[in-house]
């Protein structure tokens, strides 16, 4: 039922459903004038509500990082599925469970014992997965470099082992460590031309390779051209983050994910406010930490989303935020910020902020909040 | 129903049932020798098993982080409440509830603000709320201090204004900082002494106050007196975690949570185990980052929890974790752990890592595996 904001307890994941959406319009029209297709991935929210109006503004299936969100989103009728984490043997049965139920569920590997193992278990159930080989642009963490043997003996093992290799997928995790559009341009084109090349390899040692998929929210934002590419996977833009403002990619007006949190003590002599969002509410993400700003656990800003200039949270227990005020102007604390009043806390990370709450509270245009649960655990 | 450790899903956070009462008993021993109360923080496990084992262990009612944890412990038959964070005066209709459902719960405030809040309601509703007073020891977070006006002008509000003054209580968060038994003694004197001194003063000032509480784990496990502390309250002790092994009041055979994982993916030629446990597993905590030891996000064991020396998380991503080995001896790396084999990771920080996960799966002496869910959210 719907509820007014003045009435939630804190804290609170807040939603704001109208820049939400300006951000998935956003990112969709940039996929649809570079045409591609664009898989959103739902680890950001894990939220049906949100990914049903990615859907609604054209995404073309769902990038998942844990089968119990695949579970979920072919449940509300989403077939096309990609569980873009390198599969686990032990998590084989759970996949099969899903593609005998009609979920046209992905998989990836990158090795060879991964192959091998994944060609074992179909061929002992009779199944034909559909399996993506992940191939690494950036040395950040997991793939296949696009020029090596092993790339192809994989795809070999899998094409032999009676499998249907749907493609080639590559993220480009280090985009998160830029924060210049000529950067983040060239490692978009870097990405773009690594996993190409990885397809074209695979298709000139004669087996079949369809789909090329990148992604990672900045690369997406920055390519100049996906010639090659089929479709392209991204999340945390939904919400977007004060590390995506760092990096360049979005405008405060832009974020959409906040933490609602009262006012429960102050220290004067030392500038603080102490809040009721800690690091269980905001995470301990410190994603910012290393970049351009370094917004501590967050940015303050006033109840209704005015930034307040340089107050961050600084600190953070279970259950206390230690906001520091970035101005000297600190002598009337506890009556700029009585106990009782409101703040929100704009995150470092979404996907890690918004995985810390249960549920989201989504505000609408006519400040009506709207409870949107979400998933946790596996 | 009991299950098999093979069985298990992963990442999946086991428990340790023998340390965990073996951690138990070494903490209650010591307070009873000490001659205080011991009132654990259940915020580190949020989950019942484990606080009814803290319970028949001796232990003097909870401590708790939120009302939700309060509510969960109340509905399970425990009375005696300290809900442990300056109350918000929103959330004063839900103590409120508490205390007439027969709850014997106990708010805190640090302000006069706070104090005149919890008077207003508490007139507004007949109500008489039993109320501690935060002191700050260590300069860490919150807390008026002993020595102050504040102090006796809060106790005065609460008791002119028909409130029950129960006590002072503080916490001496900045035990974190420390690592050598010395100092831990210093400071959980300090912690004594400062607490015992704003009760004196208030009674002093012709307030009844009648209870002393402190606590932190490392300062708990350090102070050699207690004179005038009436009790103790500690959290992670119930767990232990790498950053209290850090700070020297436990050792590695201590350490009761740990997050089962398997390998996924290499990259020998950066002797990089992939595995499936990253930040949403382990959480984002890196309390060992300016410690003695920096464990990354966490200290990789083999299956069985033998420690894997200088095998360190080094990076995490929210469904992959990067383990580095320390050692040279890298060249089978897809030998020696193979993908599909499991391993542990011990936490950094126990009360982080278990708020990531639904359920604990709490491995018993005989090798059985429990299901344990604990709480999410507030």
């Amino acid at each position: 039922m719907p509820i007014p904001i003045a009435s939630l307890d804190t804290p609170a994941a807040l939603v704001d459903i109208p820049r939400m959406h300006r951000n998935i319009q956003r990112m969709q029209q940039r996929m649809n004038s570079l045409g591609v297709r664009l898989r959103p991935h739902v680890k950001t929210s894990k939220c049906l509500p949100v990914i049903q109006a990615q859907i609604a503004a054209g995404a073309s299936g769902v990038t998942v990082s844990t089968l119990k969100e695949a579970e979920h989103c072919f449940k509300q009728g989403i077939r096309d599925v990609l569980y873009a984490v390198a599969i686990a043997p032990g998590k084989l049965r759970q996949a099969l469970e899903l593609r005998r139920s009609g979920c046209a569920l992905g998989i990836i590997t990158d090795s060879v014992q991964g192959a091998e193992a994944i060609v074992a278990f179909a061929r002992e159930h009779d199944e034909r997965f559909a399996v993506w080989i992940e191939v690494d642009c950036d040395g950040h963490r997991s793939g296949l470099a696009a020029e090596g043997t092993v790339l192809i003996d994989v795809a070999r093992i899998l094409s032999v082992g009676g499998q249907q290799l749907q493609g080639v997928m590559t993220h480009a995790g280090s985009s998160y460590e830029l924060d210049n559009p000529e950067a983040l341009q060239a490692l978009a084109e870097q990405e773009r031309a690594r996993c190409v090349l990885a397809a074209e390899r695979i298709r000139e040692a004669g087996i079949s390779c369809p789909q090329v998929s990148i992604g990672s929210t900045p690369t997406a934002l920055s390519a100049l051209s996906l010639d090659g590419v089929t479709e392209v996977r991204a999340g945390v833009y939904v919400f977007f983050d004060l590390v995506m403002h760092n990096i360049g990619v979005c405008v405060a007006e832009e974020l959409a994910l906040s933490v609602l949190t009262t006012v429960i003590g102050h220290q004067q002599e030392k500038g603080w406010i102490i809040t009721d969002a800690g690091w269980m509410a905001m995470s301990r993400d410190r994603g910012t930490q290393r970049q351009r700003h370094d917004f501590g656990y967050g940015q303050a800003c006033s109840e209704t989303g005015e930034w307040i200039e340089g107050a961050r949270v600084t600190g953070a227990n279970q259950e206390h935020g230690i906001i520091a005020l970035g101005d000297a102007s600190v002598a009337d604390l506890a009556v700029r910020f009585p106990i009782g009043s409101r703040l929100r806390i704009l995150p470092n990370h979404a996907c890690a902020t918004g995985a810390q709450f249960p549920d989201y509270h989504a505000l609408d245009a006519d400040g009506v909040v709207h409870t949107w649960s979400r998933l946790h655990g596996w």
